[in-house]
């Protein structure tokens, strides 16, 4: 029993790493970048929030587990912003090897299942894979609202490339893809925090 | 329909302000102190790794999501040490202010639920919340393992002070209590990290 005990508590300890991992998106005030764990967390409590308008019916316990987990390969393989299109060459084989690693902390069973539901996340293609990846996308979105649209303009995001990220976000929730779009995006566009 | 999502993001948006509360607790490269943002993700995700140790059968989305939103009133409230006798004695009052205004952000029916749920974490009664609560204390207890128990030495803190505020980890899971008593507090307590 300590030796799994032990093996869980490693992964839990292990996961604190994230915390170090800093993305590019600005907290709400401005002040500071956010941290993969931050990041985490604020995506899966939006899930619990926003789960009604998901286009299917999803099991939330496990869109929140994904979202839990769903960047803690960037312990090894680093943050990978979106729009850095030289990075994302190399970005899978980096994640797997650090899928390896990481989830290997685990017992068996647990590094199993777990692994599962990350490749389950990375594959876009269940129900609640697809919620769960809306919720990564809406809430760097909702912060770069908040902080004018900072982000998008100093790293001169271009609409194609938002629309082109964002097109598995309507697969999870057109609902809330057309809010992001009509409430977010456009007017964004419009002031030209977003280039064309 | 637009009103109520606009309701929902609006918390979400509030809840960002977690990410600035500052806990006692230090990560565990010892580099800084964490946030009630990263506490709960990380809480949150023990619970997923760690449930099979509960005394009681629970239903794990229930506990997970008390723990995301389980120091949401801080964001008014400030973080009340575990070990600042004077604060905690303010703490309900300023606690349920805070929670009148926060969950008071939401659509009625999700104001109602959260706000139960959150209640039930405090109440600590329930098998769910009882768990969540195990949970609540095991994380910052391996941080504080992880960076040699800097913060139990810093501020002194004495070995009656964790017993009392264990009392309820145990009931949440004795696997666990167990386990933390003698493999992180009794060592620490030994080697004079916490004192008598």
């Amino acid at each position: 029993m300590n030796d799994r005990l032990e093996k869980q508590l490693r992964f839990a300890l292990e996961a604190d790493k994230e915390k170090n991992i800093v993305r590019q998106t600005l907290i709400s005030d401005g002040s500071r970048r956010e941290n993969d764990a931050e990041h985490a967390w604020h995506a899966a409590l939006m899930a619990v929030l926003l789960h009604e308008h998901s286009n299917e019916k999803i099991d939330l316990l496990r869109t929140v587990t994904m979202l839990l987990i769903h960047d803690i390969v960037e312990i090894d393989a680093g943050d990978t912003y979106a729009y850095d299109e030289q990075a994302k060459l190399s970005q899978r084989d980096r994640e797997t090897a650090a899928a390896d690693r990481i989830f290997g902390l685990l017992p068996g069973d647990q590094r199993d299942s777990l692994r599962a539901l990350w490749e389950e996340f990375e594959a876009g293609e269940t129900a609640e894979a697809k919620f769960a990846r809306t919720m990564d996308n809406l809430q760097p979105m909702t912060l770069n609202n908040a902080t004018g649209g900072r982000v998008w303009r100093e790293r001169g995001v271009a609409l194609h490339q938002i629309l082109k990220r964002n097109e598995i976000t309507g697969e999870g929730s057109r609902v809330l893809w057309e809010y992001a779009r009509d409430k977010i995006i456009t007017p964004h566009h419009e002031k030209g925090n977003i280039t064309d």
